[in-house]
């Protein structure tokens, strides 16, 4: 279970978490990581799987809300179109996005011979946030072996947070950021659903870090304009229509606005959802298909919970982080150092 | 059947017309109109009724797609962000709006005295053009009683076409313009469903219309710059998720611009388009809903539709509207009677 | 100056406000308030003036950042087209804005008699909360006099807030609400420049309020679901692009974050800025005209003056509203008292 | 001068043209193509320069549409946030977008030591349309040297058009498509000013063709369902604002809809326009620059000039493009031949 933040004294809201407080809470998504370190490289790979089976066949609602759209991720344009992702998603360095994407659509068509040629093709959706702080980015280093090997290693249960995979080389705040997940519980129609966040950090200017008790902890670093980035992936077994999930997606920028952030110039902040109540089928032949969807008056239960699973995600990846010495003689102090020494 | 155009002369697409060749194919939809003629006033108030019963309590889906926004209608906000209509529509006059939305609160809050009490408020549609160079559109003419009478005149069947309603003092392409419709039959699941689309055409400027034969009607009128809007409502028997509506409804504009509109700067271009095939109880218990929702596979059957049906429906109110002489001297000819003299 | 909360011994951020901490330290900008209260009625009207000229005329600069689409606003989409207000924009009551925006036309024809006849139309921006808790709603007590009144009484200097015009009737986190202020200054060029906040407040669930040092006040009241809003007008005199001021408008939303809101589904949350730096000529005879733009790279001072004014202004609102019985025995206590009491 | 479609005898609207009718009638901008035609294969890439300096350094304003988000670009989302390009705009087919992206990003690198490590990273547009069908999509055979020479031979002056660069494998409405160009003039404080298009098509069902003087060219083959793409690139000279520029390159999608388009569900149609009228200095000093703005009411001549420029570079490139026999025995027909047919 994710309890990092909360062991060191942070309490966030009042909505009970889910067994694992993790974006694994919800059946079915598995995470894998690549993490690369060596010499001036400090950077890697992470995967997200909404489902085991062929994503491209099999596909699942997504919606995502753009923040700040000083990033450069790829494959969003559709998923807003369509309101789906067929592929699994994968987060890397600004640079290796390009190289992510071949990995994905090579994977796709080595399990679909048919696309491209008796079908459609598919879209890749690869996230980044900037790592060049701590990491040599100018390297394009991350490569399709990379990216296979973060998806080869996906799994449910514990997520790994914060300097690993993707998150190895982040910052946040003036401190180290990382990988770092969440989750939240919500009772509907009689039983138990979960919604789960994983965040990549890389995002807030030193000084700026709020946390939920008022305190600001202090990185003792220079007040850096932000080049940084955030990206934040939710995912939830409650069935939904499109518009519903594009609703609770944008509620994630909430939980980083209680943080502190106002969502800065330089910083990529993507949000993107995709529930696994549901499937659907690509080669489709019935004209209508029966899907559920969420009672409105319902929603709010969601938005408190993605605002939340956020907020303690973004902590728990900074808590998860240790002090890393980088590139260029840069460095990167823990959240959880600065908390020990308050005692 | 709305028949004026293809009686004189002219064809548009391939698709199938509904029975009526009108909105009103939609089973349920109901249009009212109320003329108003006196002295330099010529305007007037279109009602929409999705169905015939409480629409507060039971919304349909909708969804708009703004093609260009230099209009005034009023409603479309909460449109996007919900997903659903709860008033019936009504289309009239750029300074009648207000009053119009007034109409709509107090029917609706007659008919459901929770609203502002028990239950949250109401959300009015009423969407515009402006008619002010036939009408003396700063008189405010169109009252709360007019509004009304539109709304109780409302019928299903044959849809009165041109110079009535909204569309009394509106122009076209240098033409009379006003009030059209049209309609397409798409069989899904082994049974006939229907696109119907009713417009408000005050749009395009003269020599600029192209027919769907590649003639150029000329009114022998000034090229004015673009002042006018068009507004076209679109509604649907057909199942859909909200999503899949605002794509289709998009599709409207595709049929203006082949009539050789360019969404022309001045002119407030809206599509507004509901489905009927499912009601949304205001009051709903259960957490999950179960809708049906398009095969995505299925869906260029719409948007042909969408495009073919605004497309004859704009030209249906052009053929349908006599020539007007209104305030100040100005004059709209008719584009019947230019088609007439072409022989 | 609006000092009311930093009084009670609240803080916000540390960038420093303007002399009056209010949105008229963008000079030009006046605000008026017509307060109703009478019997069941506790509502009113609030006028925000870029400036003190023919604003049809001289348009300013405007964008608008819809947080939450659940709610009444009119005006907008011209806004978004356009880039630009040429009207005062009146908040009001929701079922106050038909009657508000006929006051605007009415009031634009006046001083410019050639609207909708040699030229175009007007847009009246009509904004709304919905006071049903505290006053009779449905009553649709507002009068085009009314509007007259907030416009006619408009002045720069400090402003009223709390219990005043539109913010009469409002609730806030389960505390009286209202209308609340609040500014920041910026140095670019080498001058002193604003950027100001007015909020109508009627947004939050009762327990959610978080205030800037952790504490969390409680009106003792009934977790109700939230169906209000919150409108925050923000002015500057800040030189600007229509995509730079849209940017610098939606950080508006992570000031309310910061407070615990998560923009609930049923919160019309609307936030609408302008810029004074320059006015646009309605009969324009160039064909090209010279602007300021921001440089990009200096606009992350602007987001976190939007974040911290907004944020600060919402507190304002609360501590200066005053304990009200309203309608059907509702009362909302004050959050000026809550922190008085906690010494 | 491209005339092709001209001298086949179509017209199109009754704006002049510029005197190339090409894109490159903009000044500076240049084209380049990398045609790859081996076996299985007919690819490529072509180059867009909005201007022959450091992209990186000197960006220039860019706005993009989506009429339809069934498509793979990449780095769009920045240009909605920031409204500028920093590097030259590549095509290419689906799959080649991640290579082309790397290949933007090293020579961005190699120019600008900075990226990544002093400054922020780069942003990399990359457009694709699927040539699957006439060409071996799933080989991702558009290697980096690939872009690089498209790079390398971009020129002003007359453009290259039909079966070149990312239009080798491309199909139009059952016939072979391309690449295609066309020109506006327009007249603007007392000097010529220039709207250019160019088009990668590759969309359109069989016979859905109509051309503007109401003639439906017939390819003879089978109707499929649309599984292609449209990429529409508009430069201009003419000084405007991002959102103006935005106005304008939504009026792409009514030249595509005149010619029988509705954007099809498939089809990844997508605009992308820019403006070489000034550029921004990516180490801007002063806190404020002076742009230029085009007078609103002067925007319909814009409208028009993306609309009927567009229509005909979609002609064009059908008319340049020659027939092809490609992957798998798939044959597109030249619509040239149709039209030398029809005499």
């Amino acid at each position: 279970m994710s309890t990092i933040a909360r062991e060191l004294g942070i309490s966030f809201g009042t909505s009970p978490t889910g067994p694992l407080n993790a974006i694994t809470d919800v059946s079915g998504v598995a995470i894998g990581h690549r993490t690369i370190r060596a010499g001036d490289l400090n950077t890697g790979v992470s995967a997200v799987l909404p489902h085991g089976g062929n994503m491209y066949r099999n596909k699942v609602l997504a919606a995502c809300d753009v923040i700040n759209g000083f990033g450069k991720s790829t494959g969003l344009m559709q998923v807003d179109e369509l309101g789906s992702i067929e592929t699994p998603i994968l987060l890397t360095n600004t640079f290796g996005v390009g190289t992510c994407a071949n990995a994905l659509i090579r994977a796709a068509v080595l399990e679909n011979p048919d696309i491209g040629r008796e079908t459609s093709t598919v879209n890749p959706v690869v996230m980044e946030c900037n790592d060049g702080h701590l990491s040599d980015i100018q390297a394009l280093a991350v490569t399709e072996d990379d990216a296979r090997a973060a998806l080869a290693t996906a799994a449910s249960g514990p997520v790994a947070e914060g300097n690993v995979g993707a998150g190895t080389g982040m910052s946040c705040f003036g401190f180290k950021g990382g990988i770092g997940t969440a989750s939240r519980r919500i009772e509907l129609a009689g039983s138990a659903h979960h919604v789960g966040v994983l965040v990549l950090t890389n995002f807030g200017r030193a000084g700026d870090l709020v946390l939920p008790d008022g305190r600001r902890p202090d990185p003792r670093s220079r007040r850096e304009a932000e080049k940084g980035s955030v990206i934040v992936i939710l995912a939830t077994d409650i069935a939904m229509e499109h518009r519903q999930l594009k609703r609770v997606v944008r509620r994630c920028g909430a939980g980083l606005a209680r943080l502190g952030a106002y969502w800065g110039h330089g910083s990529g902040d993507i949000a993107l959802g995709f529930s696994t109540a549901q499937t659907f089928d690509h080669d489709e032949r019935a004209d209508f298909v029966s899907i559920s969807a969420l009672n409105e008056n319902r929603i709010d239960r969601l938005f408190r919970a993605a605002a939340e699973a956020t907020e303690e995600a973004v902590v728990n990846s900074m808590c998860a982080a240790e002090v890393m010495h980088g590139r260029a003689g840069h460095v990167r102090p823990s959240l959880a150092d600065w908390l020990r020494e308050q005692g």
